[in-house]
């Protein structure tokens, strides 16, 4: 089959399209002929070498998929060749077809296409495990999301604001600002010309962010801690902006608050099927009802994964980009 | 009444006995007539000026006390005059008389003397509300208490014990660590010639700590970080160590870990209302059956709550110390 491998680390142009063997379903698993793939920053961090795939994990990139399964493996039930399903990956989406343990799976929602429905695992499955399972956002409390255009950011304010909770975001451009609102964001920031400590304040009339789902780490650490409220949890979900600063633990203590900082891809298949399970209880539906819809920027053809690479990397993208077979 | 005054932020000898009025019982309060009342390391920062009581608070220093009630408020139902109760309070406890919210008096456990009872109400609360609601500790997991032989060390290592986790702790001298492992401590570590990272590292087969309860703050913010296992949670409930310190986010993210900082004082009254229900039903029958006992290094008269600063500040005590009236 095709797939794309990286020939070394590097720029996009180290995504070379390949021949290489097609996957087989080892018992758990099913085999899945994709449709289309998501890219993700993972993938890029992955591509120059920043990110290595977990032991065990396919070197190929892509942390989801949507299509249709071709082979079932022993010990799988409730799954049947010609099911039109999306899928969670700890890697391998960039090919023509990918193993995929069976409690990665989700069915491919009613009234979502094939395709499109490859912009949903990642983003739905990192919102509702930080932003609900681990952070537990409640009705009336605000939730800020940083870069609110991304991929993860339009499902976070989409998310957020189903469940009833108010939504501040920060994103670069007045379109991406503007989007955001459309989406039903509360307060916008630009980070380039405003201070978000100073708006979410203001917007929330002091009570600050209950929870906020961080991608840049270390370079927004003390404001993040600074912006929020009594009792609020600081999840950290990437490292953009660096990895080690001053923590002041009397601030956090003061607030009674929480620094949490974690990853998907590193877990294990059994907590991964967790969140999968719960995406599917309580996220699916929303989808389905039309109230949460998966938002995509733009297709590449597999065989140019380079430019969709050098598109997000652009960083003018919002939501998803797609690869298609 | 009598009760014991800051005169001026200072050393021990600004605690001054003085004739202050009674106190009378709001509507949902009770007032209890002090037998004993617990020492703890907040009263000696608050002495200090350090740590201010919360607005509305009693300005006179004491956390906890144990005592009979001696008249109950409007709205409250459960308790009578003459009931042996001890308290959590947020202030007022080194004094013959304080007022407490219903919803912070536990009964004096079957078993334990109604002054002994004075040592329970703060460690109680802390360990329960941080160790199991806020890290939710399981059976199995290994949780690692710095300051083993302090109050709140000799509770945490009994009720983790209790419920099945391993406990490690570290403490100064020889004889606390002795007294913590007849506690039940597993694995103890003396911080003054030995690493408490490679200590809790190899007593754990290289696992390192589910849980860390700590006191110190910035001085180990990072080697507790390198102690947590995968899904660690830190807890800082104490900033012995000061306040700011590097936040290594990469090693936080690769482990799926949190840093939580906390403070029970602070708290609205519904919140502790939450924790004493919880410790009344999950501490209470331990302490009834004889597996949580309270640990008593001392008793001074009210009056002195001099010396017993003094004594808490030379820190060569194992448990608490308690003012009797």
């Amino acid at each position: 089959m095709r797939a794309i491998t990286i020939s070394e680390p590097g720029e996009a142009d180290v995504l070379v399209p390949t021949e290489v063997d097609a996957p087989t379903p080892k018992p758990g698993e099913v085999v899945v002929d994709v449709v289309a793939a998501g890219v993700n920053r993972a993938d890029v961090q992955q591509r120059r070498g920043f990110y290595d795939p977990p032991p065990g994990a396919s070197p190929l990139p892509g942390l989801e998929v949507s299509g249709r399964i071709s082979a079932v493996g022993d010990e799988v039930e409730g799954w049947q060749v010609g099911d039109e399903v999306c899928a969670l990956l700890v890697g391998g989406g960039y090919a023509e077809q990918v193993a995929v343990p069976a409690g990665q799976l989700l069915p491919v929602p009613e009234g979502v296409s094939v395709d499109d429905a490859a912009a949903l695992p990642e983003v739905a499955c990192t919102v509702w495990s930080n932003v609900f399972l681990t952070a537990n956002i409640q009705p009336g409390q605000w939730l800020l999301v940083h870069g609110g255009s991304s991929g993860i950011g339009t499902m976070a304010i989409q998310l957020g604001k189903a469940v009833g909770a108010h939504v501040a975001v920060t994103a670069g451009t007045q379109e991406k600002l503007d989007f955001c609102r459309e989406l039903g964001a509360d307060i916008v920031v630009n980070y380039k010309d405003e201070d978000f400590v100073e708006k979410v304040r203001e917007g929330t009339g002091g009570h600050g962010a209950d929870v906020i789902l961080d991608n840049m780490g270390a370079k927004y650490l003390a404001r993040n801690v600074e912006t929020l409220a009594i009792s609020g949890r600081l999840v950290v979900i990437g490292l953009m902006g660096g990895r080690r600063a001053e923590l002041d633990l009397g601030t956090l203590l003061a607030k009674r608050a929480a620094v949490i900082a974690t990853t998907l891809r590193a877990r294990p298949d059994t907590e991964k099927a967790t969140i999968v399970a719960a995406v599917r209880e309580h996220v699916w539906p929303l989808v389905e009802s039309g109230v949460v819809r998966p938002v995509i920027h733009s297709r590449h053809p597999l065989e140019k994964a380079a430019d969709a690479h050098r598109e997000m990397e652009a960083s003018t993208h919002i939501g998803k980009i797609l690869l298609t077979t």
